[in-house]
């Protein structure tokens, strides 16, 4: 009985040592994209989700934005289609993209919806269609000049209408969105989950962007785990864009955390979803965990 | 040009026409099951959508329940696997149910949102997981005693929880909602789409349910179109199932309008999603179409 | 009933013809001058009525101001007083404001809110006097220097106070308002209707100013019914006043329009109300009619 | 210096005097018959006015309801009609309703809100017919059994819709209200403005109902000025009345003093409206002036 | 870094084992009587202050109450006046009650207020006489019928008006009680504490009502440590009281509880104040600490 | 009867006579400082508070502030401590500042605040440290630079944050607040009370700020009181303390005004308190008493 009290007064202490962090972010905005072996482990998306959940309960209105790229592909070899890509993007025919958006609907972010819900949470799931969230148009042809790939229902985002997230917060969910966007035509178009959540988190004015990957967070030398860098300026990113020093995954979260940080967001970071509690230790830890890319030195 | 005035002159006096209907009915919820041909036909989808843009524009709050029954065959074709039905139910195995929910709400539900989004209204399409909208148990086994057949992933719904379709109206959006239940363990269950419609409409209190189907109505004797009824009292409307003079498709449907009118509903119709703005016809008309359920005789 | 159900179909297209322009004006106010032929015929009466219930019914802040000079005429005569003009404009004694004011707010107010609530809209009815709406100053002497005429109790608006407006229209009240005004000592002032119309269109940031008139709208040759202007920018209507050629009674309703566009009011229009349904001519049709006095070219 | 001094202390004294009756009826509503010599001499009518102000700034909501007698009469005068009684009733035809709306609503009621508006307050006048707050009937025809005279266009109150007073009353603004109804057919009906009074009284569920009219109260013998009773408990106004003890004029106030108690109004008073500031009187004063008519003994 | 950060781990898997408690009792009321050690102790009394913030920024708005024994007593003795008890009860003359509401509110108040805030939440001391919080009467004589001693200034609660209460929770604000009530005659009355606190969570339907002490809870036998009650139903709460096996100054906070049950708390407890985060304890762990006093068996 | 009746109406003039200062100071907010013989007589005391209490009923909204000089000395002197001045500041250590908050707090506020609710008022009474409504920093030492005298605890504002005073007016409360600050440890400062008045007056923008005092204003030569200043420009006030015109006592409430007028406050008074009423006839006469500092000349 004394050591099991003793044991929950040391429980008692480690939430009591939360608090100061409970006091900086109530009432803040925190986007997150969810990807990864995060969504993949049973372990990990449960430790993920109870994160998002308890994030919820002291006050942060956290906002998922999840992509699903095994699972597609995994549906598409079953209908015996064989996946294609140019440069890094999935080159999506109109098939194709029928099967993202079935996929990524109908079964990743409902599985999200009910174990955020089974967690005590209240969770609703929409796309970028819904309420004409997201807005976009074609993306334009990769490949060399000479000879360009058509990547059919590929998207960039246009703009973000972000009423109907605030209509679903302020409601008490938490939204979860899947990478889908609208097209001109009203058509679907498959868009990087890594863009939308920088633009969404933008729009929304979050306090921090927080991209889950499978990765520690940017290496000044990739091939060098030892040289994970944990203050990632601005400028320094774009150097390293553009010196090739960052690698093809790692581009498009680089390019959403300087989006995010152009529209006003306050700190953004690419974390290792690959640890339990990833989402709490960047949040409730002065040192946090991971890269975080920052508007200033 | 003066021919041309009159014309206009003649379209405004429709509009005034409509006007009684509009003072009656605003401010009310109509719930409505969409479904059959208006959902496969291009001109009678755009047709449906158009209606329920419109009602929403004159004040009312349209609720859209949608199944998918061709579309999911569909795919479970595509992917080698054949569709098995025990006395009219679909056997819904894990595999089925996972098939279900992407096409319901990847597919189906999302053409839906942007059709109304494209005709200037603002859909939000959610399933029964969502904010934990459809609360469902496994239905029992179908078959006769004897010889059980397990139907798997079906649901039987236990409580609908309408707070998030509030939200979503009191945001200005209309609701769109794949009949989709949560099971006790966080499991997806399929759910009769008429059901759907029926319980909601109770539960919301809504001042009409409206099934669209591919018939006129209920017939006296279905195998003659001249016996169609315009108006059915609940009394009839049992006798007529139980001594089976009502065929195996439209049971669910009446099932549906009795639960409705249990819970409140002021009127319930079976309508022909084959006629052209067949929601207007009901509800901006006099006499209705097809056939009403009503509490009373 | 083959045919019916045809001929009930076709007015549903109807309807569904006017969505778009719903959907462009719901939510937007419109300050309606009703006068002329429109107020005096029994049918056309109805035909304006009714249009303004539709028009509050689609989302649309209808504001009725309104005159009423030949009923005000006509009582001056039972009492055995001549009606007196100098240069166009009523010369109003005490007496005759006192019967302008009985007329207007105890005659024609009254029948108009009585009609729009026997049609299913709630109006209210008030003068500028209630709630300080429309504070006036007396006209100076009309007539020319050397021999001026004092015109009574004529007035001038100098400042509109709408916060009863929004009031009556956030209540969901159609607010109808007659030309009467608050001068410094308290007193009734006579003010032109038009002029109401177009500083209340300002004040409240209308969308459109309508005034309906007992002519097609302005002729660029008033003598020649072929020559009417769908459109009049801002300049040419100034140039038209100041070179005469728009005619007397025309004169205050372009003035009401010129200080509607200067307040940013989006469309202003002069209409011939003595065609039916001209206002849902005006609002829902992509021409229009009569002519259109906008801000540029 | 001083004396003035001790002058403006003995004021504040009387401002201190007044606070406990101020904290009872703080955020109460009180009903005002506004009539008889209180709307004739202008230093009466000034001093009324300005105690309604006055109520309206302690935090009371004062409701005001008039007829017009007089003027009404004058009116017809001088249009060369004669005014007809049967029974004490104005005898009213088509003509003679028109001008008894005129002088209600154009000339007295807007009288009474300029002079409101005048004293800091921000009055609104509407009719019964605005936002159909008065629905009637008319009243059966007077006059023996054998020999009926048809009023004409006298009304019975069939139903008191307050919505419109709150919307008003919330906004600020004190109501002012002529007491005409609106029939089955959209006609105006000429109603007893005490009649009025007492059943907005009930139907606003007010705190105090006070009718100002020209003699001190009831009196036991309405011949002797020293028989003025103070508080007339219910079953004996109703004896009195059946005894014919209550004189002609004065039945109306009873029977809307009645009305109002059996609606829950606290209490209900009839007062003389010659002496200035009659209605603070009634209100600050523990012993209140004139009759308090009262549910219980 | 690695050993840091599976420390980080732990400490987030114990917040996540707190979450099942959050969404429990997120937006429900927790009356706390905060006295004995945990309110001398410096430590203790962080650990209470940080218990409480944390208890408000997850969702749960608690309300402290508070006496003041000891310090009323040391101030007592520097004025040199001897503290006086009848039968455990302070007997309170003028001078003593004006130093008990000194030592109250203008120091044992205030510096709870001020921990608060300075761990981050946000308080507002206020007492009974406030707002009209605490309406008491004079507790009756204490003593023998032969030989009653007058307590003087000890007020038994009439009347608990919690508006305040409401007012600052919705503000944001953690209010903090002193157990000081209103008379009659305006005097300020000292009332126990517990007795306060047992009033306020019933009227305030709290979920539940926690009073720290400086013993483990209720034993069976109070001189036996081992006999510790953990649940102890009202039934039996009170046949001990009555058989005297409740000592002297668990009386009163058992009676609070019993008070707050019949109120409609839900739970109510009394726990041990010296074991750190005792209130965590209480809230965030399944078997809880201390005794809970309940309605049923 | 009749004598009585006249003076009633007499009564009421004076109310009327009030109405047109209820209409300028309807909904505004005047901060009042509270202090000297007004707060010693019974009789004074009793006729500020029904002052404030009548002001919050005519809708105004009081703020309160006191400080309690005589009552700090008094217990001072029972705890045979004596009071220790340096050039007019309270020397102010450790066991001061317990014994000046638990004066202000324990005694002097909640008395205030009963007085208040016994009149009929809702007051509340709170220091700077509740919902840290004034944070404050040590005040540099006094007395010549040679030889500076530590002031211990007493403190400058550095922030005035009145959001909760904004919660209180906002209940329906009068906030009466004790000149208590907190400092950057937490620890009480005692802060001059006409200085926080000043400064609440400044950060809420009232329209008035009133220091009550014991002299009848400012004197052009302080040993004459027949020069009186009715009206003291911001410049000459601040050339007169340059002069040493203005004696001691005087200067921290010139002090006040100034900091009020700069943070936008309308005007501000200095008051005779020893006057009955002296806040009605402040607030509710053309010429006011006392002095009136104000911003321009």
């Amino acid at each position: 009985m004394k050591a099991e009290m003793n044991e929950w007064i040391q429980k008692a202490d480690v939430l009591i040592e939360a608090l100061p962090y409970f006091r900086t972010f109530s009432g803040t905005t925190v986007v997150i994209k969810y990807g990864g072996q995060a969504m993949v482990s049973d372990a990990l998306k449960r430790s993920v989700i109870m994160d998002i959940v308890l994030l919820r309960y002291v006050g942060i209105n956290p906002i998922l934005v999840h992509g699903g790229g095994a699972d597609v592909t995994r549906l598409m070899n079953r209908l015996g289609k064989e996946a294609v890509f140019s440069e890094g993007l999935r080159v999506t025919d109109a098939e194709t993209i029928e099967v993202v958006e079935m996929v990524l609907m109908g079964k990743v972010n409902k599985e999200i919806v009910s174990l955020v819900n089974q967690y005590g949470g209240k969770a609703v799931g929409i796309s970028g269609k819904d309420a004409d969230l997201i807005r976009a148009r074609r993306r334009p042809p990769a490949g060399d000049a000479k000879c360009p790939v058509d990547l059919g229902f590929v998207g960039e985002i246009e703009r973000v209408n972000p009423k109907v997230i605030h209509t679903l917060t302020c409601g008490g969910y938490i939204p979860v969105i899947s990478s889908v966007g609208i097209g001109p035509k009203g058509e679907s178009l498959n868009i990087n989950a890594d863009h939308v959540a920088g633009q969404l988190a933008a729009s929304l004015k979050a306090e921090k962007l927080i991209l889950l990957t499978d990765v520690e967070g940017i290496y000044a030398d990739f091939t060098d785990p030892a040289s994970l860098i944990s203050a990632l300026p601005k400028d320094r990113a774009l150097a390293m864009i553009r010196a090739g020093q960052i690698n093809q995954g790692m581009i498009p979260k680089v390019q959403a955390c300087l989006t995010a940080l152009e529209g006003g967001v306050g700190r953004t970071h690419i974390v290792d979803g690959r640890i339990s509690h990833s989402l709490l230790l960047e949040i409730f830890t002065d040192q946090g965990i991971g890269t975080m890319v920052s508007a200033g030195p």
